[in-house]
């Protein structure tokens, strides 16, 4: 392959708010606009918004699915990874992508967005956790303004780990 | 059995300051001493701390180890479970719990939490993470003062889950 | 999607005879002719070969790594899927097919037989294990005569299995 | 701890015949008298029947759960470890065992089969899978002529191994 393909993550919840599910939608265009590949948990709610986007655009989903049978992936799902891990699979969601982008989300995003920053894999967030110990914020999840601007932050992180 | 054991997994770094190590070895003691099964994740750092202590009172360790080899069990682990599962190993210490201990903690510590909130299993914490969303603080993680009133806490929310 | 892509595994070991290789390349090849992707465990060996088969012919490949990163995949593997998961990935690449090939075979490939046969995923075989059980001969490996029709024979039960 | 436990595995079927649950059955309680800790899947069958024998020896055991509740343990388990992870928590009973007994057993258990020998921990055979390759028999699978030389060979294997 002459040009490698970007992986990026997006997670969140398979409940998601209607701006929160906009929010998805968009990302997973603007992902495949920039010819990422897209990577998520291959469920409801955000994952299906996100790879609805990235089908609209002619982008690439994968869904990595918690239950043993690829039907449970939601339409958009173009490579069904089928993993019967149950919640273990979001250890091969984060992993499997280069870039991390967080969307609301619920305490199965807080363990991926953990798996990931233990992983040195960057995450960005859209109305996401916030963290802090002992009082004091960390600032490990890159807060993005928008859509666009989440991919772009994300995209860009993956470039400059792959030059260093 | 006519006494069924508890199970309470101790979360947090293997790489921990003095002060957190102390704190994790006086909940092992406590846990012991409570007649508690402690179950962690087998290395160093608050996972030795933590099995010290309950070794010292006569209590059972548990070491859900991410490497695929027993010898890698801190030399308090009395049951060494050998999963090869990397961090995945995460989701099996805290749902092989009844109740976690969170003390102090890095992102891996985080994803625990994640996993464990997402299961129901609640989360008592020792000067560890703190969550917010959107501004307003998540009060998921039960704040303990010391070491023997996070065991209480954390043995009072397991028989309270049972009589429900 | 207006057709419904099919999902083979190609499965054997990371070392493996001159025969075997090209057996597995002849498969690879024939199975990104008929259309079909491919899925393997991502490393060298039977795997490597079923990828450059497929590859040459337009296939799409997806490699199901057992490491925690993608620099391991094979340089034929178009979507690699990060595990860390160790040996417990095999259980993933069976899962994620719809028929499995097995090719030669070490104790790995053992597994994964194992694991295909148990959750109900038809396996064909090239030179690969045959069983028994008290002396009889269990008669779940299919056996093919070569590389085309143990593609052929694969297709047509993932077909069957789907009409039922 | 001045003497270091062993950890024998007994894998086989949930669902087993009579004559092969009185195998298990005195598999297990001839561990517990030679003061070895069982480990197992921790469900019906083979795994139960092990369970009682070695509780009625006074030994430990160890249930390694598919699920994702402590309350599918038999009522044997002293010790259950909730996984979650399906059939990947095949890889994690042999993996934390030292030698592993195979009593009958269907797909499962040569699934287990196929971890183990993969991992270089031997497997002691009690009417189970007899497996070749290209017409010549593999002998990796060590039969035992009745429970009580199956727990001898397995445990004389650990201890060779040992002081190897």
């Amino acid at each position: 392959m002459t040009e490698q393909k970007r992986f990026i993550a997006v997670i969140g919840g398979s409940q998601a708010s209607k701006e929160e599910v906009k929010l998805a939608e968009k990302v997973g265009r603007e992902l495949a606009k920039q010819g990422a590949t897209l990577v998520c948990g291959g469920l409801g709610g955000i994952m299906e918004a996100a790879c609805r986007g990235a089908q609209s655009e002619g982008g690439v989903t994968i869904g990595i699915l918690p239950g043993g049978s690829r039907q449970t992936a939601n339409p958009y799902v173009q490579i069904p990874i089928v993993t019967n891990l149950g919640e273990a699979r979001n250890v091969v969601v984060v992993k499997s992508a280069e870039a991390v982008i967080a969307i609301g989300g619920g305490y199965g995003t807080l363990s991926e967005i953990g798996h990931a920053l233990r992983s040195g894999i960057p995450v960005v967030g859209l109305n996401t956790w916030s963290l802090s110990r002992n009082g004091q914020l960390d600032g490990s999840i890159i807060p993005a303004p928008n859509p666009i601007e989440a991919v772009d932050i994300a995209l860009s992180l993956v470039t400059r780990a792959n030059q260093a």
